[in-house]
Formats: structure tokens, C-alpha cells, sequence
């Protein structure tokens, strides 16, 4: 375990295009000096993505701090929210980007959680055809989506549709941001950390279950070794296929079923953590029909009733609508249905060959009774 | 010289992105052959997006050939025009290729000139955060925009400044498309035809000159060879600098003042090549204040003229308009004003240190007597 404020760090390995991810307090009053140490060239002005909702918190402490260390910062602000990562919205910030005089040399900053990650870096990825990037993550659950270089923004017909590979030069995570996180949204954040263990390291599991309480109060410094951990799971993966050739899948695990539920839920009613932890357990029901035993059920259900997330489905939402959004998800390859399967605690596998009844029946068995 | 009716080939070397382009007669009917020969999936839907004065010409033959192959094809009509390179036509390209049931495996086909290659190239960049794409070519002047992996769209406050480096899986010229362009439209190709001579190869300027008839008429042999020539200075240069930090940056002769003279003419008066065509006029005379001579500028002056391409600038244009636009164009880094420069016929080189009141006199000295 480390120190009290202590800052830890890991690299995302990528050739060259890996890049550093900071964890810890305080960091947003240092974000001029990391700048700096990153070599961002100050001779270009900076551009501040952020949301309504983190504006007033933060922008001004990171803003200043980058001044004092010799950058020019325009600042924009997104309404908060999933409708924000649109084309609209792209075309809004370009036009900040241009009138704030952005250049080839510039570096586009993402403050927010996800959605203003995945808007922000694909600002970045297409602006000029591609300037730098650097992402200060605000939420929990954002420690997923600010690694691994996945930016996008929504189509009207389908979400993440429209987007682009586009490593940032640095993740910067300052803890103190996630005082202010919502609890419903603390547990939500904490799922994708809990999925982290359960497709690639059992013992991280057994440590997210004994320090449930801790991290469910925020305790810094183990949410400060939970982020670590589940940073470096993604940093690994996504290392070793980067483009999501076949083992970046894995870290779709919970997300077919997931994603069908907030479709079919209409966005906004389940978060996205929620959505998965259910979508988890139907993938860990899953293992138990391709004989792998229905303890890995049994504990995946129990880890995340610990932390207060559902593991059920909404009465409300019918079977065929999530079935049908199922079709709809891009992770269908080809027409065949895909799954990430766990085979233990902190072991997955793809499954290229899942029956689409086996799965309607395990909705069904997880859906509430009305 | 090539025999009639002989596919030339040339490989853009991009290490695992190294792409072939074909040039010849009848490649729209042997398309389905091609796309298998590249191994392009067949279990994937193409979508084949083209703009209303090409769909009528060719595209059926090209379907037609790729359905004989195995191939599903949806096609996609944009308006014919610069217009339809923006984020509202890409916002209906995805959703064609949404209900086309394109997913990743999937490719997207640009059939015509340059407008329909940067924004199908750009769909195929983003959609799905990027599935493979094909450049077929169907002006002159698009064999500089088919080659390189430039992508882009315009938006209302600057051209391309939207865009991705997403190199092709192949580009397919055939020479007969071009038989149907406008007299105007043939010339103004050729002038990046002569462009990636006066850069880089002053034998195939020579030959440009000698052949400057057989050209004009679109012999096919000779156009051929002209189209290899140039596809050829432009897959080398493109090679050893894919994403512009340098060398890549010779392309753009002529391309200051020409972009500034179509953004204070409004686009659609001059056309591409038009405008570049005074610009290298203008960067000759410029290559002669760092004493390299008058020559350069008489002789470059004196090819255009044969090609009957405009090398003067028309009265209208104001002088301030002119270096108002050349202002807004991105090729400024930093505020420092740089051109590229001819230091003879067939060579050029970067300089940063080009004082404004030097391109104002050139201009000024371009521009005819009203």
C-alpha cells in the first residue's frame, strides 16, 4: 500500500505512443507542471474541455495553474450529459479550437468523465487531423474510458459509432475530483473497477470484496490502489492489441447485455456501471452452460450486492426489446453472437459460438418479477 | 513507355499500411477482380459512395462487377460540390452505412474526384473508428488527393480543418473516367500533374512540356504515364513523411496563395488548379528575392501558359483579401509565415523566414490591370 499522497504512476506501453497515467491528490493544482514535464509546447494556446457540471469545480484551479506555467488556455463547456458527444457538438468545438487559435502544436485537455473524454479526444484525433490530447478524469468509472485511446461521439441510429483511435500524451487522475461524485455513481464507477479483477486478476477480486467499505467512503488511499489496478488491467490489455483485434474484447465483459439495458432502458435510467454489473452476472450464468460451474455465478452476484449495485433486470424492460437491442450492438461480428465468458474469478474467454435462446432465457431468469 | 491497354502499378510504401495504385484503361468493370485480389472480405457489405455527376457514368459497372465477385454493395448519392464535404453529409453517410449493415470488416469505396475521396476516406476513418477504404479516382486532379491517407471536411470557418491520415487499401484509376471531364477540369488536374514535377523530378517537367498536346488531349498513353509520374513523386514523398512533420510539406506548392486566391475568389470561381498554378508562379518569383534566379519564375510562367492554365491573378481579387486569407490558412505554424520556395525546375525547399511585404509585392505584381 502507499504512502498517504503519494502519487502513483504507470505507463500504458505503446511504442511510441505510450504515455504516463497519474494517480493521486492534489494533481490538478499541478497540471502546469506536468505540462511542462510532459513537454506540451506552451508556444500553443490549450484547449479546456469540460462539463457544466465540473466547470465551476475545478477549471479555474487547473486553468491558472497552466498560465503559471506559461500556457495560453481557452476553456469550453459542454452541457453535461451523453447528448453532448455529438457531431453538434464536435462542430461547436472546432469552431472554439479555431477562434482560440489552436494550431498543429496544440494539445486538447478532456476534464470530465466519460463523456467528455470520449467528445474531447475525438476533438483532438480530428482537429487538424489529430493534435495532442491529455485526459483528467473526474469520475470513478472514467478510469476505463481515459485509457486505451477509444474516443467517440454518437449517431442518431447507434452510440460510439463515429470516433477514432487516438492515444492521449497522458492520463492525469486527481482523486480529490471524486469527493464529489454522487454515491449512486461512486458504486457505478466502481463496477468497471470490480470487472477489471474479474476478467484478469483473481486476487485483485478477493482485495475489491475485503475493501468493499473503504472504497465505497472513498478513502483515498484505497481508491487511489483500486484505480492503480484497474488502470494497469486496461494498460495491459490494451498494450497488447490496441485496435481491438481480439484480446481487447475481454474488456467488453458484462457489456453485450449492459449496453442492450441501457438501450432498452432509454439512456439515462440505468448507469453505465449498473447496466454491466447485471450484464455480469448474465455473462457469469453464461459460464455455467458451457460447463465452467455456477460458483463463478454465485460470487459475481454477491461482489456486487456488496456494493450495493443490481444484479437484477428492472421488471419493466421485456425481453424482446433487450434482445433486439442486442442485434443492434456493434460487437456482433459478421452476424454470429459474440460473448465474453468468464471461465473463473479473474479469467475470460470469447465465445464465438452462444446460442441466442441461452441468452434470452438467462434475461428472462434475470429479470424481476413484476 | 507502356504498352496500350497496360495496368501501371506503383506501391506507396508505408511499412504494414503499403498500399498499390493501379493505373489503366477498363479497371471500373474489373473491379470485383481487384477488390478479391486485395483481399478485400466479401462476408462484409461494401458501401460505395459517389456524387450525382459520377453515379450516373459508373457506378453500375462498378457494382455490377463487385456483385459478380460476391460482394454485397449498398451505394451512397452525395450533391456534386465542395458543399458536400461537411459533418451534416457525414452524419448521412453513417447512417447509409448504419442500414447498409456495414460493420468492421467492412469497406468503403470512394468513387470521384477529390470531394467524394476526402469525405468517404473520412467516413471510413471514423465509422466504426475506422474500416478499411478504396480510392477510385475519376478527375486528374484527384490523383494528388487519392494518394497520401489525407482525409478531411470543411468547416464553416476553414477548409479540411476536420479530418484523419487513413491510408487506402489501394486506389484504382481507371483512364477511361476521364475522358468525360470538362476541357477546364483537364487542365486545371494537369497543374498538380506539373506541380509534383516542379518538386521533385525536372526530367518529367521536360516531358510535360514535350507532351503538353498529347496531354491536353487525353491520349491515354500519355496520361497514363502522367498520372503514374506524378502518383509516383507523391508516394515517395508521402512514404518517407506520412503525417506531415516535414518533408511532406513540399506538396503544398503554390498552395498558400492558391488556397488564399479560391477563399477571396469563393469557391468554385478558380478552380484548384487554377489557383495553384499563379501560386507556383508566385513562389518562383519568390524563389528569385532569395536569389535563385528569374529563370525559375519564366519558365514555370511559360508551362502553365502552354497548359492554359491562368497565371495571373484575375483584377478582382484585392490584394488585402488576398493576405487576409493567407492568414487563416493552417500551413502558418506559430504565426511564422512559410512557403515553399523552387530553388530550380524539379527542386524546392521550406523557408520560414518569407516576410509578408514580399508575397504582398508578388501578388500585387501577379494581378492583372483591371
Amino acid at each position: 500500500m502507499a504512502a498517504a499522497g503519494e502519487i502513483r504512476e504507470l505507463t500504458v506501453d505503446l511504442g511510441d505512443r505510450s504515455y504516463p497515467i497519474y494517480i493521486g491528490s492534489g494533481l490538478h493544482a499541478k497540471s502546469g507542471e506536468y505540462f511542462k514535464r510532459l513537454g506540451l509546447p506552451a508556444g500553443s494556446p490549450l484547449l479546456l474541455v469540460t462539463d457544466a457540471s465540473v466547470h465551476g469545480l475545478y477549471a479555474d484551479r487547473i486553468k491558472q495553474s497552466l498560465q503559471d506555467a506559461g500556457y495560453q488556455v481557452a476553456v469550453s463547456v459542454v452541457p453535461s450529459g451523453e447528448s453532448s458527444k455529438s457531431l453538434t457538438q464536435l462542430d461547436a468545438l472546432v469552431a472554439d479550437a479555431l477562434t482560440g487559435g489552436l494550431d498543429r502544436k496544440s494539445t486538447v485537455v478532456a476534464l470530465g468523465g466519460g463523456v467528455v473524454g470520449d467528445l474531447a479526444g475525438f476533438l483532438a484525433a480530428v482537429y487538424m487531423r489529430g493534435v495532442r490530447f491529455v485526459q483528467m478524469p473526474t469520475t470513478i468509472l472514467a478510469h476505463d474510458s481515459s485509457v486505451g485511446g477509444k474516443t467517440a461521439v454518437n449517431h442518431s441510429l447507434a452510440k460510439n459509432i463515429i470516433g477514432a483511435f487516438h492515444q492521449p500524451e497522458a492520463v492525469l487522475y486527481d482523486l480529490d475530483a471524486l469527493v464529489s461524485l454522487p454515491m449512486r455513481e461512486v458504486r457505478s464507477g466502481l463496477s468497471e473497477v470490480i470487472k477489471h479483477g474479474l476478467i484478469w486478476d483473481a486476487a485483485f477480486v478477493d482485495w475489491c470484496e475485503e475493501n468493499a467499505e473503504r472504497l465505497l467512503a472513498l478513502d483515498p488511499d484505497a481508491l487511489g490502489y483500486a484505480l492503480y489496478e484497474g488502470c494497469k488491467v486496461k494498460s495491459i490489455v490494451v498494450s497488447r492489441d490496441e485496435r481491438e483485434n481480439d484480446l481487447r474484447a475481454i474488456l467488453n465483459l458484462g457489456h453485450t447485455i449492459g449496453h442492450a439495458l441501457e438501450a432498452a432502458a432509454g439512456y439515462g435510467e440505468l448507469l453505465h456501471g449498473e447496466a454491466i454489473a447485471i450484464g455480469m452476472v448474465g455473462s457469469a450464468r453464461l459460464a455455467a452452460r458451457f460447463g465452467y460451474g455456477d460458483d463463478i455465478a454465485i460470487r459475481t452476484e454477491a461482489i456486487f450486492r456488496k456494493f450495493g449495485l443490481p444484479v437484477r433486470i428492472p421488471a419493466h424492460l421485456a425481453a424482446d426489446e433487450i434482445m433486439k437491442a442486442m442485434q443492434h450492438d456493434k460487437k456482433f461480428s459478421e452476424g454470429s453472437m459474440v460473448f465474453v465468458v468468464p471461465t473463473s474469478i479473474g479469467s475470460v474467454e470469447i465465445r464465438r459460438d452462444v446460442s441466442a435462446s441461452w441468452v434470452r432465457e438467462i434475461v428472462e431468469g434475470l429479470t424481476e418479477e413484476a
